[in-house]
């Protein structure tokens, strides 16, 4: 057998760096092929598990964090893929690379380069097993829409709205059942279906790989979910074993992608067939097998998971009342992510029928609460072609609007917007004291609003029709003033330091 | 002396029968003569207290509540007031007297002739105490507006906005403090007064009795609040002894009026001034001392009072989340008015600034989980003349909403709206099971709706646009079935039964 090494000789910082060598296809590799490889800068090694990607080929992937030289050696229980060596160099990344999101100033996120990440999410949970029209069609919407962020699943799910196959599963087939809704009754569900949990489909997750990599090219995060309950092949139901190897695989294959954030879960309370120590489990390996310790964090549906656990970065939460924001940011101290506030839509189910108002009114209060908020639309289509989950046009009134409250986020303090008491009463207030106070009317439709600001700093006033998109420039303010507001609700007042 | 006595001699049932008396000037009459009478009908005996009217004057007043011959003897520790006899006849009731609103069905209100109560009430506080010009205006924007209900108050109110002085005091005054906003120390704000707690204004009261009248006239409950703390006066920091005299007082002036209600407070747990103890007392003086019994509750602030004590009728509650009624109805099994859940209109204070639309959305939640909802008006006006307080004119945009839901109330079944479940999912439904199911979409926009009904029974459809006012009707339904609804927020579907 001819040895193959192929290797990049040179990766942007951030970027993917392969290895590729290749091996036996014999057997199981999935099972039977150990592969690692150090990799090495300066005084730091950092090691990096590899992954089988079929027809006989294994990779390694890697994301240097500095510039200069590395070098790396791989290590494995197979000869041929043990003990090669090599470097390359690490150079400046291109425009628009600012690396990973990290958790920043405790509630907010920053990309490593410092630029700050204010988050403006939306779910289409597996707009990648659509086929490539649709998924083109999805990447075309999303690189003009304000999202930065974008949820799904690496499994398909099985849901109303939802009963399509994908082109192919993360697992061989062995047998196939019905592809028809079949209700909520588990055994009927998994009728017929039967797979090999024990192997890999390399080219499923090759394709979620092109997925993700689409989504950085326009700038926007990969939430990728992990496990799910809408499942009719058996995917939520594989043993802890199966369970543990397909992380390792998955973090080994996407670790590399700079935009990648970890989700344990959708809806992790409605699994029964994992308990606490499961998820705490499946954190603990994200976190141990991830060289690159991308953000981490799992979605509720009821209860949520306790976000204090150190392995938890930041709150991912569904739950429609978002003025609770500020509390959950205080009981945990990390940031809160409301990745699921309901959807704007007109389907009969109360998550997704929110009107496009009260959607862009959630985003709001979410962001004077000092949190981060997330979109999805479910508006009935004759193709069942919801954006919730499979993606393709927007059909909504919220994402503009969503657009200018995130032009108004990049042009906010680059700490982040924190709840400020004292400013005003009854309304929440967030930004940076002695420097930017933004106040949100929500329902309120107050005339005239009694703020307090600092002493002896100007402030101008600007009046917000969050709806509208328009921006009003009032006057200058100082101390304890009455502001004129137009006494419609669905406004906010932005106070802006200026120097006199 | 000349002991002269006067006495109706024929009285319509729930109407006014008044006794009055010439007795003694001199002294303390509060404090010094007690006075009774007997009221007979058959095997029944009522006894009322009187009360000392001023200028010699001594009257004892009573609602026949069945028709027929009454008898009636005083007793008094005064002999020119004692064993006076005599008898009036009650007489059917005039057309629109339907007699004193009783709880009904556990959560619901009915006339004592068992006529429907569908309340929808307002609040203007200190409406009464306005003089003769605004107080008329009051009544005459009532009598065109769609509320059977008014919370107001016995004393007078200190409070932004509230800084007139009234004409007159319910006690005599010594001396006069300041009439100017003196800010919310206590201290500082009741300087310069000084009232004969041991004496009472008759003027003042009979004036209040003319305003009860005069809402009876034009169909309105008079829900009386009996304490309150925004005071500049002192009447909220009497003796105990000052404090049930004063109750008593009120009680045996006011009970013979059939539209009465008495709200032992308005946000009692803001008065630093009454324990819990205090607020039981003065519920069971009042429930002791009214022989007609009329309804009884208080009104909070933060924490609600324990409404499942014995002496309370219905909770009357503050607060601004209405999807809790059905919570609340379950917890103490007694209807529900949110008197307060926030104010139309466009002050600072979060409490009375939300938008028209958000009023009658919390009118539309209240009702279809179950409860009773109330109004109010906040809008700045150059003069002070806010509704909430003052009355005088409306200029808000819910109350023409909140008469269109009182019409569909009055045309709903007669014992009541309840929540039922398992009509439709993730919304409220309310109404009588085989009859009537009221649902009501809130900020949702359903295109559809999956809804159960009972099978083998015909429904007919109204789409109801609770902001336009219109009602479109829809098809016959009957079982499981999908419903089209306009896809817009704020939007009811009404089922009602027909014979096929």
């Amino acid at each position: 057998m001819e040895n193959r090494v192929t290797a990049d000789h040179q990766t942007e910082q951030w970027g993917v760096f392969e290895l590729a060598l290749d091996g036996i296809a014999e057997g199981n590799p999935f099972l039977e092929v150990r592969l690692a490889a150090h990799f090495s800068n300066k005084h730091r090694t950092i090691e990096v598990d590899g992954f089988y990607d079929g027809d006989g080929v294994y990779r390694v992937r890697f994301m240097p964090d500095v510039l200069g030289e590395w070098r790396y050696r791989t290590q494995s229980n197979r000869r041929e893929l043990d003990g090669h060596e090599g470097g390359f160099t690490c150079v400046a990344p291109r425009a628009g690379n600012h690396g990973p999101v990290r958790v920043a100033n405790t509630y907010h996120f920053a990309y490593a380069d410092g630029t700050p990440y204010k988050q403006i999410g939306t779910t289409c949970y597996v707009w990648n097993l659509q086929g490539a029209e649709l998924e083109a069609q999805t990447v075309a919407t999303l690189a003009q829409a304000p999202f930065n962020k974008v949820r799904f699943c690496v499994f398909p799910k099985h849901y109303r709205y939802n009963e399509n196959e994908p082109e192919q599963y993360p697992f061989p087939c062995l047998a196939k059942g019905s592809s028809q809704w079949l209700g909520s009754n588990k055994s009927e569900i998994r009728q017929g279906w039967r797979f090999d949990f024990d192997r890999f489909t390399p080219a499923y997750f090759q394709h979620l790989e092109t997925c993700v990599a689409s989504l950085g090219e326009i700038g926007i995060e990969a939430d990728i979910i992990l496990f799910h309950p809408y499942d009719r092949w058996g995917f939520s139901t594989m043993s802890a074993e199966q369970d543990d190897r397909y992380l390792r695989y998955v973090v080994a294959r996407l670790t590399a992608y700079r935009n990648v954030w970890w989700s344990m879960a959708n809806e992790y309370d409605l699994m029964d067939s994992k308990s606490m120590a499961d998820w705490d489990r499946f954190f603990r390996i994200v976190q141990e097998s991830d060289p690159n310790q991308h953000l981490r964090s799992i979605h509720n549906w009821r209860e949520f998971y306790d976000h204090s656990k150190p392995w938890v970065t930041h709150q991912s939460i569904q739950r429609p009342d978002l003025t609770q924001v500020s509390l959950w940011r205080s009981q945990v101290r990390k940031p809160i992510v409301v990745d699921e506030c309901c959807y704007e839509g007109d389907i009969p189910m109360g998550w997704g029928n929110i009107s496009a108002r009260e959607m862009v009114h959630r985003f709001w209060l979410g962001t004077v609460h000092g949190g981060y908020v997330g979109h999805g639309e479910t508006y009935l289509h004759p193709h069942d072609i919801l954006w919730w989950s499979k993606g393709g046009l927007l059909h909504g009134e919220s994402a503009p609007r969503i657009a200018f409250l995130r032009a108004l986020l990049e042009d906010s303090p680059a700490t982040g917007v924190d709840p400020i008491a004292g400013v005003v009463n009854a309304l929440p207030c967030a930004g940076k004291t002695d420097e930017f106070y933004l106040i949100y009317t929500g329902v309120s439709q107050p005339a005239l609003l009694e703020i307090s600001l600092p002493e002896g700093e100007q402030y101008q006033a600007e009046v917000i029709d969050t709806w509208g998109m328009r921006v009003t420039q009032g006057n200058r303010y100082s101390g304890r003033v009455d502001i004129p507001m137009p006494g419609k609700a669905y406004h906010a007042l932005l106070l802006r330091r200026v120097q006199p």
